[in-house]
């Protein structure tokens, strides 16, 4: 069967449809649970009806299973960037030194944003597709003339596929007494990140990428020394990410918000974080890691490097580093156009470069062998020289000797 | 009619049942037009993809003739809130003079925004449930040590029912050469505010009030003056809600967003305000008008004092002040529990004082029918001296004055 749908796909003359059936195969947004996406349409509720109060204490409750804390995750109507904003805001003083240390697009969010909140910011910039090493950012502590207050790390870098020791990174910057702050924005509920377990001060969150929800949540969940530290520095300059006036609020029996909470959203996180626990933490890490494993394997069938280590479970999204002679840009676009299988490029540094599958969410075995075949069709549309089928095949082998069928429950 | 429904919502024994049929008729989140919550349960687009940016740009040419500007509406994830405190963070400086004019809960909000981020306030506190005075504006401004920067007002003071006289008090702050910034997150699409027409420097609003879209979009409509203002004063402490960085994406062709949009919501808001324009904004402000005096009217039947002038078009929610000797906090809750019907009791200094009644958004005259005859049921429970269906015929006389049917386009 490859071999024919390959042949058909690779046809020149055939056209861009933008009407034809669609896959959503991107690291954010990502697709939904028709459930998740069904609740979306029914009658609004007011933010103050009981209806509403508790699925919103429901909810806040599955957040701390998820984020495996006993912290109040805090809560905001924003993208996944104003939770990374609210820990700035709170936590980075005026000319106070902050570490940041970055590999990647998302890496660099929190230097722009540290720097925007005026802190005095030593950067660790790795090399795009590496992992930030625990001794580097040893060493760059090391070489600071202070002490810095927090220290600001990527736990899945999804511009490379990367992911990090976030355990290790932590114990660097505890030795240095200062807090660690992890963006999880995409690896929250994909790969294990026990907070409480392993002490991390600060992991931000969003809705949209392996929570199974669409954009517009934030979270940030706060540790008791954080936001101790947060206290000490309410010298203005936040209000609407301000830690402190939503841990009130929420701290209120039922939970409180101090704004309008995004009444639509909360239901739909209500719904997927349900599915989520019914399915097991552990149990949708394994998932995400045979899913990981199978887009691997498949990149390497088909002769591509893959690009970024898999140390620690870099089961979030994979890069695949685009073949010499070939119009890295137009890959993705022929496999949105020709098959109707939306899969993003490269960013910043890597635009053109590479092409990213994901499979952080609400994604199983046959959404692998889509992307990877559409992958594939698209390859040989651009010249590339591809065996159709091999990275199925390859695929295949994984989910066989994975000895279940990694599928989310519905 | 109304005697029987209203003998047997008086019965004493009815107990609280949360499963009878629902109706909201709260000024925020307000009733969404059924195209508008099924869009958001269409398969979720990523928000680079031809579809999306398609709905994204027209959402964007709506959102302008709805704010009366051929500004660029800066678009934000968060609640209204956030997109008050874009104002701030880009507008007020440190130690530097600011003037609020509030005369209700929401106009508070300026003042705690204002001196979070430093600003040096001037405070005019007008009494709630009376209009700010043009002339107090004007000599709050000139007792000032030094001239304001800006001028924060709200456009319909949600508290309190009361709408100011917008133009007038940009003609306040202009005279003193200060930008005015209005919050008009319940008002606009509601009441007249044509910004370019009478040179409102900055309008804010929020999706989920006349707009009839669910919360989690805030959006800021800034004029030229204020935009060279913010670009004066880029020291620091903004980066989500910095205004350069938005109007950057947005200027992009197609418009592009800084950080992921919140793609469900902006799927609603296009479906809403394609309604809206449908409609038209004068039939639309129009229908707002009459809704707003059939309200008025059936309070007035009822005997109750309406709390609040009704000058300048108090079209978006109307407030009654409870009688002596009724418990006014049990009112709402009555309505709600009993009768299915969700409106809003006072909020602050007004708790347990007056009952609102909203009709922002998709609002039509059967709403105001239910929610007038749910008050009037609500108020004999508690004891009132109050004839039944006094307030629906007064409003009915209304709705066959006003020689149309004030119903929203659907």
């Amino acid at each position: 069967m490859s071999t024919l749908v390959a042949s058909a796909y690779s046809d020149p003359t055939m056209t861009a449809d933008p009407y034809i059936k669609q896959y959503l195969m991107t690291a954010g947004p990502t697709p939904l649970p028709p459930q998740v996406s069904q609740v979306m349409a029914e009658p609004i509720a007011y933010h103050r009806a009981p209806a509403f109060v508790e699925v919103h204490a429901r909810a806040l409750a599955r957040l701390r299973e998820v984020f495996q804390t006993s912290n109040e995750v805090l809560s905001f109507a924003s993208s996944g960037s104003g939770a990374m904003e609210s820990a700035v805001a709170n936590l980075v003083v005026p000319a106070e030194p902050v570490t940041v240390a970055s590999a990647g697009k998302f890496g660099e969010r929190w230097l722009e944003l540290a720097r925007s909140f005026g802190g005095e910011v030593a950067h660790l910039d790795s090399e795009w597709g590496e992992a930030i090493q625990p001794d580097a950012l040893d060493r760059t502590i090391k070489e600071m003339g202070r002490p810095p207050r927090a220290v600001f790390v990527t736990q899945s870098e999804t511009s490379t596929g990367v992911v990090h020791d976030v355990r290790a990174l932590t114990e660097v910057a505890h030795r240095h007494d200062a807090v660690i702050v992890v963006d999880a924005i995409s690896g929250l509920g994909a790969v294990d990140l026990p907070q409480d377990e392993w002490g991390v001060d600060v992991v931000i969150s969003g809705s949209q990428k392996s929570l199974m929800c669409p954009p517009g949540l934030g979270f940030a969940s706060v540790g008791e020394r954080a936001m101790a530290l947060a206290a000490e520095t309410s010298d203005g300059g936040r209000y609407y990410f301000d830690w402190s006036r939503t841990a009130k609020g929420q701290a209120e029996d039922p939970p409180n918000s101090p704004f309008t909470p995004a009444v639509t959203l909360w239901r739909a996180l209500d719904v997927a974080l349900g599915l989520i626990l019914e399915e097991g933490l552990e149990n949708v890490f394994d998932r995400h890691a045979v899913l990981a494993r199978a887009a691997r394997a498949g990149i390497e069938a088909m002769g591509l490097e893959r690009f970024g280590p898999d140390d620690y479970g870099a089961n979030v999204v994979t890069a695949a580093r685009m073949p010499e002679g070939i119009d890295g840009a137009a890959v993705p676009k022929l496999m949105r156009d020709r098959y109707g299988v939306t899969a993003a490029g490269g960013q910043g540094r890597l635009n053109g470069r590479i092409v990213r599958i994901a499979h952080c969410g609400y994604f199983g075995a046959f959404d692998i062998v889509i992307a990877l075949t559409a992958l594939e069709a698209a390859l040989a549309d651009a010249g590339a020289d591809v065996e159709p089928g091999a990275a199925a095949g390859a695929a295949q082998r994984v989910f066989s000797r994975a000895g279940r069928a990694p599928e989310p429950v519905a």
